[in-house]
């Protein structure tokens, strides 16, 4: 028998897409990730101690002292948009501030799309290693799910979208997430670039770009986004969550007017359409301009620890490990021999070690075993000698288990 | 032949729900209501000199200097769930922080638990003038929209809910606004409530109880919500936005502890269930304890407003029009002759007087004429003086109307 409050949760009719829902493997991480005693290399998280703390109180202080609107319901922060259009041009894209959409997140950005875009048992078109927000974003609406692979160098598998698409696959969209990917690491070369702008313009499909990452390159100039590229069939996703901080919840969307417009109208139903003064507090930041000069911090202490962390792997994996040198964002992605099971190893790696990553096998669809051979490390949010420690650690458990 | 950018949105397919979106009037009000020279009384807006913009200020900078963490991601604060139960308790309600699930404010609220409750064209049961962010959340559903009557003064019709669930309709829930009604402003009757609360019991239909007005009572206690009376079967939102300030965007659910870990599934996908820093900050405001006592001078505040505007209303305003005296929320509900339109009232009063009010078809579903006489007026967000110069403005364009 039950007890109370399980027989309560019975008897509430809930919806039937509801009704066998659970926690994503991400979030329970989140909470077991963050114990003191580990040395956690498992979430997307920036680093706290490069968080502009100070300038962001002084900011909100300056709104809130100045504006005696600043608290109130008031249309989305127009300066912010202008701000975000700048930031834009430093990816190479061109667009005005009507076509910035602002949401909480880029998380809130893909559900906002997905809303717009998906109908209930459509298709979607993703890579079958990806970052598991935007499956949680579409399971709802029991879609169709289309994977293609990933190349190591070049990005997403145009050939395998073709194929797809020649056979009749209508995906509602694409999701990808060419630079700096969650969690491959890798960036889309040039070429690719431009075959798949020009499938989802002879194919009609949509693009949802997430680029989340792409102010975070390292060793030149950064690719710029597909959006720079075409402004019709590209979405793009921005986010200030790891450029800036993540507990502000603002992220965008750059799109066609018409097509902000109608995101309005679902961002009311969402949450109301309104700004927040995290939103204006954020536009009095930019406001001091001291952000291309943040962003520049974040490239060199980021790429410092990505070397640090390539740096311990070469020292402490042994040789059946492979890995990447990410050229953007903050993941190392790891394949290991294909008889390993990186969940098993994350076990032992917690217990023995007390070292965490993420297992390649949470950002697979269900039932799909490609990856579970293969993990995913964070560098950005350890020091060099913190990576240093733990990358020994790990290697410790990696090289027990291929012995 | 379009304009590029109109050809543009012809070609991207939306989902189908989504081709025929348009902006809410309420929305477009918004636009237009806070043109400088407008005296309104449309929204629904808390008055922002009320704002404890300086507390608030100092709130956000110790959680700053103090919180390495404060702009990190994290789990939803724990901190503000207990000052939202101490807030519960205030209104009579019994609850532990499990059952309190954080969102961004009360139309998020709604949205997630919409989500939770609702299969698409599933039945859905409101009064027939009601706040329309319901109506907005539930569309992309397609429901079948069933609606009572709500009494001048024991608010929702019982009869009407009972007749149709005896005649097998099967609501996945019914929303209702017990206390300081939006755009009603009346309030519930004890005897009303426990009639509500057996009809869920007994036909099992969970209400969605929408009490962002529910701390804005006066000449009196409050009633306490329907919460108060059955923790099974009322599903409990509440709001920062009218007790607070808006902008921070924070509401809350209050429901049984699993309902709570499904909201938070729905809310990963939605936007992340993470800590937010006005989440933080606003903890950190309420742990100086200075809550009861700017509840109590909002409700004073009010109070002197509401008794300003009714004064105006009997001083200006001819003997065809009739009103409520609101125990609780921020409106006047005010109904002229039923040859009158309020929407060309709408035109001369912002032409001729600059003077604005929402007339009572925002309120109604599409088609539905039984409000078309009517309009709400909010009296939060004036001054007595503005109060009375602005109703006496309004008596003329009503009396020539009537005239």
């Amino acid at each position: 028998m039950g007890s109370p409050s399980t027989l309560l949760l019975e008897e509430v009719q809930l919806a039937t897409w509801a009704q066998s829902l659970t926690q994503s493997p991400l979030r329970d991480l989140l909470a077991t990730a963050v114990r003191p005693d580990i040395l956690s290399f498992a979430l997307g998280m920036p680093a706290a101690d490069l968080f502009p703390a100070r300038d962001y109180a002084e900011a909100v202080a300056y709104v809130l002292a100045t504006d005696p609107q600043a608290l109130q319901y008031g249309l989305p922060c127009q300066s912010l948009k202008a701000h975000i259009v700048s930031l834009m041009e430093l990816r190479g894209v061109r667009c005005r501030p009507e076509q910035i959409f602002l949401t909480s997140g880029a998380q809130h950005a893909m559900s906002l799309l997905v809303h717009l875009l998906l109908d209930p048992g459509g298709q979607v078109l993703m890579e079958e290693t990806t970052y598991d927000g935007l499956p949680t974003v579409i399971k709802p609406f029991k879609p169709e799910i289309l994977t293609v692979r990933t190349g190591r160098e070049d990005g997403i598998d145009t050939e395998d979208i073709e194929n797809l698409l020649m056979k009749g696959a209508r995906p509602a969209f694409i999701y990808t997430i060419p630079t700096g990917h969650n969690p491959l690491g890798n960036t889309i070369s040039r070429e690719n670039q431009q075959r798949l702008i020009e499938l989802a313009r002879r194919y009609r499909v949509p693009i949802l770009e997430d680029d989340a990452y792409g102010h975070l390159y390292y060793d030149g100039q950064g690719a710029s986004p597909l959006r720079a590229l075409d402004d019709q069939w590209v979405f793009y996703v921005g986010s200030f969550s790891k450029i800036l901080a993540p507990a502000l919840r603002i992220g965008w969307v750059v799109v066609s007017d018409e097509l902000s417009e109608k995101l309005s109208v679902v961002k009311h139903a969402s949450d109301m359409d309104v700004a927040s003064l995290a939103q204006r507090a954020t536009a009095a930041f930019l406001d001091a301009g001291l952000m291309s000069e943040h962003l520049a911090m974040l490239r060199r202490v980021n790429q410092t620890r990505r070397d640090a962390m390539l740096d311990a792997l070469d020292e402490h994996f042994p040789r059946e490990a492979h890995w990447n040198k990410p050229a953007g964002g903050i993941f190392i992605w790891l394949e290991l021999p294909r008889e390993l099971d990186a969940v098993a190893l994350l076990k032992v790696a917690v217990e023995v070690e007390k070292v965490a990553f993420v297992p390649g096998r949470a950002f697979c669809m269900p039932g799909r075993t490609h990856a579970n051979h293969c993990l995913r490390l964070n560098f950005s949010n350890c020091t060099p000698a913190r990576i240093k420690e733990g990358i020994a650690r790990l290697g410790r458990v990696v090289r027990e288990a291929c012995a």
